[in-house]
């Protein structure tokens, strides 16, 4: 690590791997001998267009998609997609089953219904303050979609396996742990991830989508929220959001070149936080909030004795070059978010300081 | 100029000030000694506090903006806007009037009608292929607001007063001149532009809005395409595009202190402009395309005696350094941005070229 870096925990935006930095740092008054940045290239360009179909290409290949398949890169982040999924897939009298599995999830269910959708909420895990995934869940047969959340940041709990849904295809807010563990993508209708905690910077939201999912849109949507504008055109309708579809197949690029694909990233993100877990679980100064069977694997949440030593607990822990480490503003406690681009390296630094941080002040 | 740089007249994503990319290139993997790169840093920091508060502070100075209007960054481009000021403003039964000067123009008003809203086109110069812009036009005074393009990149024409709406409140698209010269803001209700022309990179999208107009926006529109969303909470709704936003702040800061101000840039597009339409005028090669009241000063579309001869310039001027001067797919022929970071040197240059080119050609 260079010394002025830090152990970076943010929940989103979040840690990009380094190398990836680095490269964009160093071409960035000049790219690939244009003599211009990739910030003043044209998108209509034979430069730009390399850019994204390499980036399409990776993500295929890493998601192991098939050709029905699209993908897309959009802007308004996962918010925006909480509109458009209802706008887009919902029309006339259809409905769709929502799980409940805390803010972001909610927050798809309000959005879907502002515009008069009709939704089920077919689970939910509210009576227990989202600290675990339902299970045995009952969904509707008739349903367009049922819509997951995968990974819950604020909560920290997320699905260890996806529910039969008997056919009925899941969309999915993978915003938090795409491109963490394998998929089986068939059993999706729609995937979708602000790019800011997994896969790059801020201001561009990767969505994959199902050709059977096109179908639904009526003609009243208007054409920057429609699904087919963006796989008509490759996402170039308008001019995208350059530099973070670069950066996004940048950090594409080091996940399979570098770190080799998603098995061993699962393999490294599976010991990253059985690191964590595992000294939190040996001790008792540290509590994990989430139920051990619905641990996220991606944003690690728990308390210390009080909310006095927590705040100690986050300002010591910046000083000591360990930076993001405050739970979500709505929920208190403490947080570490082990994205794909936060090392192992990160996560043993991170343990020493937390036992350190216990023999003084437990 | 360093040498590895090309002159830059690209219509969009388009040239930066090379002042601009040099401080983002430095500090790319620390910001502000955060020890994270700008890309890393969270948006609920004080950091990004600092970075978004200051581009608010200085587009409401460059513009001279009073208190009732709010300064916005969405994503989406202006193609998004196209479609959220109609959803916005137009509730019930209310009409708008549209000005048609060509391509965008046009979409602007295609997707107000795809939903279903009332729109009357007020003016239109598409009998002359939109060469000029239209004058002595007849506005609704029962209409909304009015919409025009103040500048239209790809004809090569813009508005050089603004119309008298008899106080109806004009809705502007300034993609293409925004902060290229001083405006009486007070006609306005809401301006919009894609930052990748005069304002940054691509991925965000400047928004300027009156108070007045935030009342009109009905239930059902959800929550990311509300501008009242943008203004209760600083654009910081949900997770913003944190780069774009912070490179659009440098090149305020680079347009406030490096240039000077409105008033000074728009002395040095107007000398940009005249030395460019001068050259073409005086001899007869070269023919300028828009009526000459109507010759936009940040887009210069011309013509050569042969499509063939067009080629040879177009590939001949990246040659000698000279990019981007291939016109738009839909109109062919030739076309120089000369945007704000567009230096007078550079257009000197490729008047040079365009000389020898003559010369050699003619």
């Amino acid at each position: 690590m260079k010394t002025n870096r830090i152990y970076n925990f943010n929940p989103g935006p979040a840690a990009l791997p380094l190398a990836v930095l680095e490269e964009v740092q160093q071409n960035f008054l000049d790219f690939k001998g244009t003599g211009m940045s990739i910030t003043e290239i044209s998108h209509r360009s034979k430069q730009f267009n390399d850019v994204i179909n390499d980036a399409v290409a990776r993500t295929k290949r890493l998601l192991n998609l098939d050709d029905r398949f699209h993908v897309l890169f959009l802007q308004g982040g996962a918010s925006m997609q909480f509109a458009m999924i209802p706008m887009n897939l919902l029309a006339g009298d259809s409905s769709a089953d929502y799980v409940d599995t805390g803010t972001w999830s909610t927050k798809a269910i309000q959005e879907a219904r502002i515009q008069g959708k009709t939704i089920n909420v077919a689970a939910s895990s509210k009576d227990k303050n989202y600290t675990y995934i339902p299970k045995n869940i009952h969904f509707n047969e008739n349903a367009v979609f049922v819509h997951l959340t995968s990974n819950n940041t604020i909560k920290g709990t997320s699905w260890s396996d996806f529910p039969d849904t008997k056919g009925v295809p899941i969309v999915c807010d993978m915003s938090s742990d795409i491109l963490s563990r394998p998929v089986d993508t068939k059993k999706f209708g729609l995937i979708y991830a602000g790019a800011q905690k997994n896969v790059g910077p801020a201001g561009v939201c990767l969505v994959v989508i199902r050709q059977d999912m096109l179908d639904r849109t009526p003609d009243t949507v208007p054409t920057m929220l429609r699904y087919d504008t963006y796989v008509a055109k490759n996402s170039l309708y308008n001019t995208p959001p350059c530099f973070a579809i670069y950066t996004v197949g940048l950090v594409l690029k080091w996940l399979e070149e570098t770190i080799g694909g998603l098995d061993r990233m699962a393999e490294i993100n599976q010991q990253k936080a059985d690191l964590l877990y595992g000294f939190m679980d040996a001790g008792g100064f540290y509590r994990p909030t989430a139920e051990v069977a619905s641990r996220s694997l991606m944003n690690v949440t728990f308390r210390l004795p009080s909310e006095k030593l927590e705040q100690h607990f986050v300002q010591q822990a910046l000083e000591n070059g360990l930076g993001g480490l405050k739970g979500h503003r709505s929920v208190g406690g403490c947080r570490a978010s082990l994205y794909n681009a936060v090392s192992l390296e990160a996560v043993e630094a991170l343990v020493d300081f937390m036992k350190t941080f216990e023999n003084k002040n437990g």
